[in-house]
């Protein structure tokens, strides 16, 4: 089963974190068993986020009606997990939607990524890096019997994210080219396998020669030095870095080209400078996430298309510390994935 | 006629300007006449813009094959033509597509505005400000005869401009809701009319209360003070001031909302509060001038629907001074035209 | 109150008919009354339908637990009306989504005319031609004060049919050509004065010079006799005659140019000529009905541009035989409603 | 070099034919040869078409002002050269865009496939089954070096026909479900190499079971015989055939789907079925060859992700009666090269 999961116990500074990607099956519906391993964030912190994850047992998660449990066989993690260590982001009532791994299949859902009563459901439930834990049954979907339980664990966050950005966004014919800033994080990974896979032209930048030539590796026609001069303008930008590489963004663009936007790690304020996105005309577009059936034809896509996505490292649910340092200091390429 | 034309002589610190709309009949092509009256930039001034100004005797224009000279009846003023006199954007190579107006017709050229080889006409060519204009056949169309010249000098530049925005970079259906950032400025009023007519909602904002008030009069549902709290969120927003209004702007969208936007008067480098962008699923469009099939949709539409240019005053091009002062003051609500 | 109804009793020859737009005021919850007035179809006839309608007592709605009653003000005739007592449509499981008209408001429901589970509710439940009806609450929306219980009643079905086949199922900016096949029916007369109320340019066809005379007075530019060879090509067309007028359709169109249907009156077969639509590169676009957003954006539109729906008659509810006799003769330009 | 080119000689019965793709190298300016081979249509025959085949020597061309004369390397066979020996479309004045395949670049065109001026210019230059051919210098574009001279001839008209369709007319999602109708011919093999290489899941019909296997292995998911019932609706259908399969491609599309269709070699005139179009809000889009940008984004994505087209069979030029003899028995999986 895949589906979208969310994170964090109500009313709790124990918080079960892990807000995304997971894997695994349909428990019975008499689950019996009190408690389960989980990994949770005792507190917020936001000097020391590791210092903040505490691994041990929760209570397993009662579903109520028109949800499933399923049994986690492996969860992804994304930078939304450190942020929630770091406090940032978890008093707003917005939704994240996530994705849980499993194997019965579910019914229709549109769009709700612009639905302005969306809540950030980690406000309220159990998150995935946990032995066990409950969904909406709607939001599962059937997972793909040629990929592993890690590497449908990555689909729903990172994948479903460049999924959209690339083909729900903007209009672009295979064959044109498209520049990625930045090489190594998850969805940057995501967006060159699939832009590759449908046909687009990749480039991409990165300040790590070593992360360019494994960029190259997997799929980019060429990669660049972060703000290198590019042999020629590009027809779109997927921009997921902000403030470090948003005037190189741009400049890259040909008249009349687009930016989609997904993220801003760097910083989210940089000067806009209008000037040049209406005389060039321009288009700026913002992306969150994914919809349910843009869920199902990734899947369909990885599967006639052979895409599967680059995973750095696997490790048990209880070595979770290791994974999230990782991810602090950058050294990634591609998915850390947690298995139980 | 109305058609593109475009200002300035080159190789010469005499430069006619008048970079757009403007109203004329086409002249007999055995001109003989050698001087004509018209306004020229007799320098740059980046201070005193209006000191450069030079009124007086020019030579007449000689068109090349395919190009055709017309006798200039009206001509309106734009803010391009007072950055000219500043200098600004005049050694820059860039199309400036602007308006002749006068009588017989001409065909089709399709969208030159992405065209990365335009070049500013206005380096190479006579301005409109001129008792005679040599522009290409081609740009050209009829003149409605529900329009007086005077009228129909103002839909080449700002009313194109101002249909683009509203029509071409954004798919409203009527009955949406758009906000036009400041009130006074002959795209602004533009947008108001064209909107308006179109069916939409429109909300206008201004520093002065008596331009909210003439908005109102002119079609706005309701004017706003500068960055006040609007009712609800609206579908769209069309800019043109820029750094002082941009993040009200953003503020302003409802999910999935549009800013287009064509200019930027009050600066060009406000923060782009990208997490905004990508969290609410915004998008920014770049809009510049607009399409011959487009100034042609136009036309049609101001006959179907009654639509006639705000002029705020009309005077005899030999007054050209106080018509560029009117404008430096920012103290006009609709455009200027000058006649001959 | 304007919102979506339905029409007919289920396991009962006896079926409340009147499927759409009607107009009412909110009933107290806890209505007493046992019995109401109602038109209703005794059978089916399919060569003599009005000896089908009988008129007398019904049980007043009992609604369920998110429904509303609502009290019946004016309600609106359609086609399908006279095709339920022909019989047509009425086993099928297919939704057709109607409206009320009344007065508290209520809040959102996505596009569900492609919904493949919709079903046609006036299977299960009581029509609009009676004193009292209950709805869905969600399909409630406020009736704007400008426009009287009659006028509103038009809006839901066949306005809001016309307004997304003009503004929904195709991009033109307003100027454009578009020409309406048939002028007196209630979808073409709303074609006609949306289209206008735009900015478009309406050209019609009708066999009848008293219908093209009258589609010229509310705002049609020009008339013309059915299958009549046009002054030039159009954008699109805006198709509900069907296998009379298609070959006069798709010869009006320009290259690239769209028909948009939503109906075939007369007929559904006639030859698809489909070397002329992938010569010249033309789309035929199918519509049904509209969403509950493109209802209030229906409604805002109504407001702003001054558009009140053509009315042929208004009528007690309890003389809809001669209404439904006039529908069946064709002899209408305009809307018939009923009033209680 | 890859451009487009035309066919035919003017005021002569001896039409020099092959309509389109070839492949060739640019020759010097002052090409000295007189007289060349080629195929020509001696004379126009609807019964017997290979009657009318002519081989033998013909005039150099001379190339005009702006045109380049290449040294053709190979040709690929359309069923429009088959059409112009039956004198089908021969006399009407329509651009029919064709493909030469050569060495040195060319610029910027825009599409031209909408203009109303365009002409058949076959009616008046010559064809590409010929020693040399002279072609519009800015319709040549370079071939890249990956695909060799035949493989490149295939491109600039089945590919590129195909290209449009599935790009260029309807926005469809990497993962989505195409059907395409029939097998074997040229431009249904480049839908199905091109399609799948995006990352769709392709379905294919025929009525031969061996060119259902054939097209499995090359690409499609599934194939099936002709009118066979589907395991689920499809998102949209690519349609050659006309006729034969109209009915069956109407009932195979989900609510809401696409039909795009750029020839109908079984005939044109199948019944409408509009009830269907109108009530399930189908499209039916006519598509015809593709524009320069097109062709230059159809190279680059032939270059990403490897596609290679489906060659039948290759021949030299002096045995293209037996290409064109399969053709006309429809016994071909694949495209006709000729080879000089």
């Amino acid at each position: 089963m895949i589906g979208w999961s969310h994170a964090s116990a109500p009313g709790s500074l124990l918080r079960q974190i892990g807000r995304s990607a997971l894997t695994g099956t349909v428990a019975g519906r008499a689950a019996r068993v009190l408690l389960m391993f989980a990994v949770t964030a005792a507190r917020f912190d936001s000097a020391d986020p590791l210092s903040a994850l505490e691994l041990g047992e929760r209570p397993e998660p009662s579903p109520p009606d028109g949800w499933t449990t399923i049994t986690v066989r492996a969860a992804s993690l994304n930078h939304h997990d450190v942020w929630t260590l770091r406090g940032v982001g978890i008093s707003a009532d917005r939704l994240v939607v996530h994705a849980v791994v499993g194997d019965p299949g579910s019914a229709g859902v549109a769009d709700e990524t612009l639905d302005p009563a969306r809540s950030l459901l980690s406000e309220r439930y159990q998150g995935t890096f946990a032995q066990r834990l409950a969904v909406p049954s709607r939001n599962l979907v059937p997972k793909p019997a040629a990929l592993s339980f890690e590497q449908a664990a990555c689909l729903p966050t990172a994948y479903l994210t460049a999924y959209r950005m690339l083909f729900g966004k903007v209009a672009l014919e295979p064959g044109s080219t498209i520049l990625v800033q930045g090489a190594g994080g998850g969805v940057a990974t995501a967006l060159i396998l699939l832009g590759r896979a449908a046909g687009h032209r990749i480039w991409v930048t990165s300040r790590d020669e070593a992360k360019r030539e494994r960029a190259v590796t997997i799929g980019a026609d060429q990669a660049f030095a972060t703000g290198a001069r590019l042999p020629e303008r590009v027809d779109a930008v997927m921009e997921t870095v902000g403030e470090a590489t948003w005037s190189h963004s741009l400049k890259a663009l040909r008249p009349g080209g687009t930016i989609v936007i997904s993220g801003a790690t760097s910083g989210s304020m940089p000067p806009a400078d209008l000037s040049r996105v209406f005389f060039l005309q321009l288009s700026v577009v913002g992306s969150t996430m994914g919809s349910r059936d843009q869920l199902a034809r990734l899947l369909r896509f990885c599967a006639q298309a052979g895409v599967r996505p680059v995973i750095d490292r696997t490790m048990p649910l209880d070595q979770a510390p290791a994974g999230f340092e990782a991810m602090i200091s950058g050294d990634l390429f591609g998915k850390v994935v947690f298995t139980l």
